[in-house]
């Protein structure tokens, strides 16, 4: 089952909205095949696995082990469970049941009916660390989302003049890029937007230069209070080859904000102008559009409208935090989360830490916020 | 060399104001010795490797390899050139040379008259990595300046609130009193102690609950500005106990400082009431003292009197940041390092990444300074 996880990672950024999938057969003690879902609409992780086997009949008597439920409802393919059923596998291990609506338990009942042993719950925490996002949005319909800053050691991401490049090295940078190339949406404030002009997309080059493709290109999504993007920035300017939507509150200027849309700009009109509720609603429309991965890039003011400061509530799911070998100082260097703050030290986010990488003199912690 | 090094970190908080020196002695591809300088006054790592054989003869056409040149002068020991040529090595390897008046190429040059052959600046950068504190006492007459702070993973040391306990968890603040318990001298400005009222020594607790004694008591240290400690704090109450420095400005009530000195405290009157002042000025009186490690353990005002904003000067050469597993957020929430702050990015504070380790959710980056 571990050997299928770490297969099914293989697909991250690939299959969304569909699940990260690894299958791993196994018969007397050997592994004979393993695949896992490599693509959205391409052959499931179960699948994968039978082909890979030198010929179909080995799959007899076989154990598969899957890092989720089989499917059992024709969707972009043919149900799973029917060819595991049809291979012949005597036991199917599955690491947790899928509570998508068209699954959730009747792959599993489909695999008992046909005589199969079905044991469930192996390694399960480490199928749900991994699914996390894919059953956020099934449960809730409301993408993961991830937010990541680079600061210094002294948790500042600007100097008290407001200057900010660079505060991490290009190895981070790099795999700012990866991170970018595999989310749905990348997310940021006017503020941002103004201040750096940023393109928000993924530029993958590896460290020897080379150019490789990202595995989607994300939405570029920018929230807009009092003010809208200029014309000629970057953004705008590049609306029509590079998805660019607008998350307008009713306090922008309307006939600018017609004509960004004639650049190429995709508008979506929010209710109101409240921080938070702007934030609130954003999420919802991104999980409408079947995101698993939304990504917020900043500024500071925007992130801070992911805390309620009332109760301590946090919209952000995950935490990629990039350490740069500097040091700014200085009462007014902003730090990477604006807004109210949590005065009491009970409200305070609880994280746990996923990660640590080191990518020459920077450190980059990922954590994710405890429920 | 590499074992000698390794061997020469065992004496860390027991030799200052002494040098951590290693010493492996090999013959016949062998390594048949080793020792390293244990505590203070006591024999030095050469000697130690020399004991260290089953017979003394066994030294006769050895090879040394010592972290640091032999010493060759009558201080709390013999010289250590003559115990090596009186053993009959045949061999001297030395990382690198001591610049200490009374040696500084002297040691080398005794073997050589003796027909010792010597080899100089083996592992030369790791030797001067690990003794940086002591050349920069030994170069400058002023102690190695270890800063440490706890802050979130959004750079905050309290919330908007100003509530801090605690940041970090029990691990890290075991390793912040194994800290504490080898430097000479834990700084502290008055904003801290009239928040916390701290002891400001080294409690030494094991992950099981056993007390082990710490290698030094560090004299405390208080820079008083204006104001001074309660003679009903911690501090003072203990001050009979353990030393307790107050280093005030002219601006502070004498009254009420020469009634804390009848209480035990130790008090060095300042010039002025500059903060860098003060600051050089206090290191400049423990470096009189003979001390090779200080730490400054915040708050973030003390800590700012340590850059000068014009010239981006800062006089703390190693940074232990400990990285809490929550967020605060808050534009008002304080940041490790007040002050004016650096603001032309090129000013800003550049470092290099000693280590990294995890300690439970919590992460401590050890920095130095980049000359």
């Amino acid at each position: 089952m571990r050997l299928a996880l770490e297969l099914a990672i293989g697909g991250q950024g690939h299959v969304e909205p569909n699940p990260m999938v690894g299958c791993v057969l196994v018969k007397d003690g050997s592994c004979i095949g393993r695949g896992y879902h490599q693509s959205f609409g391409g052959p499931h992780a179960e699948v994968n696995a039978l082909r890979s086997l030198g010929t179909p009949s080995e799959a007899a008597g076989a154990t598969a082990y899957v890092t989720l439920e089989p499917c059992c409802h024709h969707g972009k393919t043919p149900p799973c469970s029917a060819a595991l059923i049809q291979a012949g596998v005597a036991r199917v291990v599955v690491a947790m049941r899928d509570p998508f609506p068209k699954v959730d338990g009747g792959g599993i009942r489909q695999l008992r009916d046909a005589g199969i042993d079905v044991t469930s719950d192996v390694l399960k925490d480490d199928a749900k660390t991994l699914l996390a996002p894919y059953l956020k949005r099934v449960q809730t319909g409301v993408p993961w989302v991830i937010a990541k800053w680079a600061m210094t050691a002294d948790g500042r991401i600007a100097t008290v003049a407001r200057q900010s490049q660079w505060i991490s090295g290009p190895e981070s940078r790099r795999h700012v890029h990866r991170l970018r190339g595999r989310v749905d949406a990348i997310v940021a404030g006017m503020g941002t937007v103004l201040a750096d002009d940023p393109m928000l997309n993924a530029r993958a080059t590896a460290a020897d230069g080379a150019e490789s493709l990202a595995p989607r290109v994300a939405k570029r999504v920018v929230i807009c209070r009092r003010r809208l993007p200029s014309r000629r920035s970057k953004l705008i300017r590049t609306a029509n080859e590079i998805p660019t939507w607008l998350f307008a509150s009713p306090r922008v200027d309307p006939v600018e904000l017609a004509s960004l849309q004639q650049c190429g700009a995709v508008v979506f009109p929010l209710d109101g102008d409240d921080s938070q509720a702007m934030v609130r609603q954003m999420l919802a429309l991104l999980g409408d559009q079947d995101m698993t991965n939304v990504m917020i890039e900043g500024g500071a003011e925007l992130l801070g409208g992911f805390w309620d400061p009332r109760t301590g509530e946090c919209l952000v799911d995950e935490f990629h935090v990039y350490i740069g070998a500097k040091l700014f100082g200085g009462v007014s260097a902003p730090g990477p989360i604006a807004g109210e703050g949590l005065g009491p030290i009970e409200l305070a986010t609880k994280l746990t830490l996923h990660g640590v990488d080191r990518f020459a003199d920077d450190v980059r912690l990922i954590y994710r916020r405890v429920e």
